[in-house]
């Protein structure tokens, strides 16, 4: 997991959502002078990490924008001479950097620029399809909307239920193995490409589709009101975090109220699927100690007569309850 | 202008919009069996265009993603062969049909596909800017969102207002030599084109920004959303067509209504312009008779406590006068 100099732990998410679901596939860390984050892998250079036996450096690191860093080349580099594979979620692509480029022809290794999508999507239809969708919305980006969608996707099937996660972002990608990102998508087509993400499927199957952004993000609200819309939810999740003070990269933009941010998703929702409801709650408590996060929990449900979990410290039980 | 074979006028709306704002560019049309769109040129064949000093075919017929159709290919190919250039604004990039590539580099003719930015945006950061902007709305797609920006602009300039058309579309950026096709930039970039496009200008400047859309368009909405937060209107028009049945491309979607469109765009773009403001409701009345379409308008007026104008019929002067 390269990690760069990310300012701090929500920069390196890409590479934590992996280490969370998947952690059997890390080995280790690399983390460049001035990187606040920590994903408690063991710290390696990427010589250690070679002879690790480490298959594949993951550029694990977001960014506003998706750019990469000119001092990343030196060890992405050095990762390719040794024998590994490069994989990167970022905008620019790794097979961009004419570094990288050729030194990955001369060894035979490959460059995965998972964000791109490989194929053309069609417009989106709006036309209804059958199987039940549930997607994860937020009030701010980088939020729990993907950890939620896992969460139930995991939850679902423990319960014998049919269900699948649906990748929307770099991340859920590495950890689903496929998926579109659609904030990478050309923009008249993002509601077509969820409307393929997520196509028909059986009557009580349920696709759990990975939220983007927030229609209240000024720099992203466009991919999610594309993506809520070729979702076509029978069921929305709203996922928050109680503490942030504003929105995520904006500090002029404070976050929407919980109540309004529901009923805007909601409002959306239902051009292409009237019967859309919000099911549940998700709060990222992480901040708050237990007491406080069990406070807010319950004050949540009260308030809005919805499921209110948080994913990590209660489970997302009661959000499938609420689904049956 | 080549048609194709335009399944309806509105399909033709590039090269129509084209021949009504820069007629003098305009020698003839060209179309092929089965067209129903007419633009009052006369009917050349690629020889005639040819002979009577065409410089430029342009393939000026949109369609449902943009996509090229094969019948195209073999009088495109000619009029390269006979010294002509090719300029497209559909998604399908010109230079992606191997015979007009081949064709075009054999004779160094250009192919102009000016719907593909050129450059890279970053991602919007909805900081206040200074200058003037309006954005022009709308009720649907193809419903005078465009023609609607171009008249007010002309307005303005004439009474020696500080103005400039911003186009966002294949058929503005033909007519003004310049803009972004929003739909065809990467999701994660609409606002960040869009502020780009319309960047901070003097105070008393207005940018005359071409709407894209519709928030209620299930297949376009989020390019219309990020566009609406890129733009940071002062000033929004929306444009309404008052006899279309339901959503362009979509039978089983009915147009929303007006008060209701206008609420929500005015709640979108309050995001990153809290002052934000609809001016008046610029009205496409072709299909009602002279009498028909001033009850329209008055009763719209009325209804909205706006000035509500038909860009072709009345004028925007209306329009105009309220912003002072």
């Amino acid at each position: 997991m390269f990690l760069g100099a990310a300012p701090d732990q929500l920069a390196a998410k890409t590479a934590q959502g992996i280490v969370d679901w998947r952690p059997d596939w890390c080995l280790g860390q690399m983390r460049l002078s001035g990187c606040k984050a920590d994903l408690g892998l063991k710290d390696m250079t990427i010589e250690q990490a070679a002879a690790a036996g480490a298959e594949t450096v993951i550029v694990g690191v977001a960014n506003r924008g998706g750019v990469m860093d000119r001092a990343w080349v030196s060890p992405l580099v050095e990762a390719l001479e040794r024998g590994m594979d490069l994989a990167s979620g970022l905008h620019k692509r790794l097979s961009d950097i004419p570094e990288l480029r050729d030194m990955a022809a001369k060894h035979g290794r490959q460059l995965a620029d998972v964000r791109h999508p490989t194929r053309d999507f069609a417009v989106g239809s709006g036309a209804r399809r059958a199987g039940k969708r549930l997607l994860t919305v937020g009030t701010d980006c980088s939020i729990g909307k993907m950890y939620t969608a896992l969460a139930i996707e995991k939850e679902m099937k423990r319960r014998g239920l049919e269900a699948d996660f649906r990748a929307t972002g770099q991340t859920g990608i590495f950890i689903a193995g496929d998926g579109v990102s659609v904030d990478a998508v050309v923009s008249d087509f993002i509601s077509g490409a969820v409307e393929w993400l997520a196509p028909e499927n059986a009557p009580d199957h349920w696709d759990v589709i990975e939220g983007q952004g927030s229609l209240f993000h000024a720099s992203y609200a466009g991919v999610s009101l594309g993506l809520l819309h070729g979702a076509q939810a029978d069921a929305l999740v709203m996922c928050h975090e109680p503490t942030r003070t504003h929105m995520r990269g904006l500090p002029h933009y404070r976050l929407p109220d919980l109540a309004h941010c529901i009923e805007t998703n909601l409002a959306a929702a239902r051009l292409t699927n009237p019967t859309a409801r919000c099911v549940g709650i998700s709060i990222n408590t992480a901040a708050l100690d237990a007491a406080a996060a069990e406070r807010y929990l319950k004050q949540t449900a009260l308030k809005f007569g919805l499921p209110a979990v948080d994913p990590v410290r209660t489970g997302v039980g009661p959000i499938v309850d609420a689904l049956r």
